[in-house]
C-alpha cells in the first residue's frame, strides 16, 4: 500500500508502554534520534510491536511544525 | 518557549515551495533523511525560512503513526 | 506495509482538485457516501490518483470526532 | 451548528470502551465499514454515547490521507 | 449536533483570505485574541464566512499542544 | 524558540488529570474561556504542570475548525 503521507522514515523500536486505550512507542530513526509515538493499545498490539524490531514512523506533512531558534 | 510536543529534531532547509495560502518546506535533519512540511505562508514567512538555513521539525507524538513491513 | 492508522476503507476516486500546493480529492466508499480529503499536490501526483481509481481513505482513531444530534 | 469539517456520516455505535483519560468508540457507518474512534472519556459522557445510539462520524478533510494498492 | 471536540468558542471572523483549495480565516474570540484557521475554500464558502460574521473556533483538545516560559 | 504554530495564547492552568498515558489539562486563556488539552503524561511532567502555573496553548491553523450557527 502507498499512502499519502509524505514522510515515512525506518527505524527500530526502543520502547513500548501500554496504557488502557493508548500505547506510548519510541523509534530510533537516525543515532540519537528517537521518535515517540502515541497509538492504540490496538494497533500496537496488530502490528506486533516490541523492543528492536524494525518499523517505520508515518508523518503527515500538515502535521509537522517547522520551528527556528529565537535571533536567528 | 518550551512546549508539549514531544518530537524536536534540528535540521537545515533544503527547498521552500510558496502557494497562495500554504507553504511546503523540506528539512533535512540527518543525512538523506528529508522530512516535509506544510505550514502557512504566513508562517514561512514569519520565520524567515530560507534554503540552508538551521530550522527544526515538531511533530506531537499523536500525530506520528507507526508502521511495519507485511510479513515480519 | 501495516500501518497504525486504525481506518482504511476501500473506494473510488470520485474528483481531483488541483491547487499550487495542495490537491483536493473525493472518493466514495459506499454508495452515497464521499470522503473529502486535502492531501499535497505531490503526493496527488506521486499516487496517480484520478476520477474512477481505486483507492483507500486511511485516518487515524484519534483525527474522528464523534457528534449526536441535538435532544438525543 | 454547522461546522467545517467536511466529512460528517452517520452511524450506529456498535462499542464503547473506556479508559482513564480516553475513551474508544466504534462506529459503523455503512454495512460491514466500522469507523474508529479516540476521544476524551469526558466527550463520551457528555455526549451519552452507548451501544445501538445513533451517531455521526466527522472528519476534516486535512486528517484524512489516501492510499492506492501497490502496483496499480 | 453536540460534537466531541471539547473547544468551542464564539468569536467574529476579521479576515477571510481565499486561496486555490485552502482559505485562511482569522477569528477574534476574545479582546485582543485572535485564532487564525485554516479550512478548505469549499468550506469557507458553505459557511458563508465573511469579515463581521458571527462564528465559533472548534479544537480537539488532542490539537492543543501546552507551552511555557523557559526557567519557569 | 519560534514555532510555525500560528496560535499561541497564554493562559493560566486551572486543572490537571493524569492517566496512564496521556493527560488533561485546562487552561483559563480569557476569563471564562477554558481550553482543554490532551498531552502525554511525560509532557505534562516536563513541563511541570499544575494549577496556577501560567501556560500557554498553542494550536496549529489547520487543527482550528469554524462553525457557525444554524440559520444565519
Amino acid at each position: 500500500m502507498k499512502i499519502s503521507a509524505r514522510n515515512s522514515v525506518k527505524g527500530v523500536v526502543k520502547k513500548v508502554k501500554i496504557g488502557v486505550v493508548s500505547a506510548e512507542i519510541s523509534i530510533e530513526i537516525a543515532p540519537g534520534i528517537i521518535i515517540t509515538s502515541i497509538i492504540t493499545k490496538g494497533s500496537a498490539e496488530n502490528l506486533g510491536l516490541k523492543e528492536g524490531k524494525e518499523a517505520y514512523v508515518v508523518i503527515k506533512s500538515s502535521d509537522v511544525m517547522v520551528a527556528v531558534d529565537d535571533g536567528k
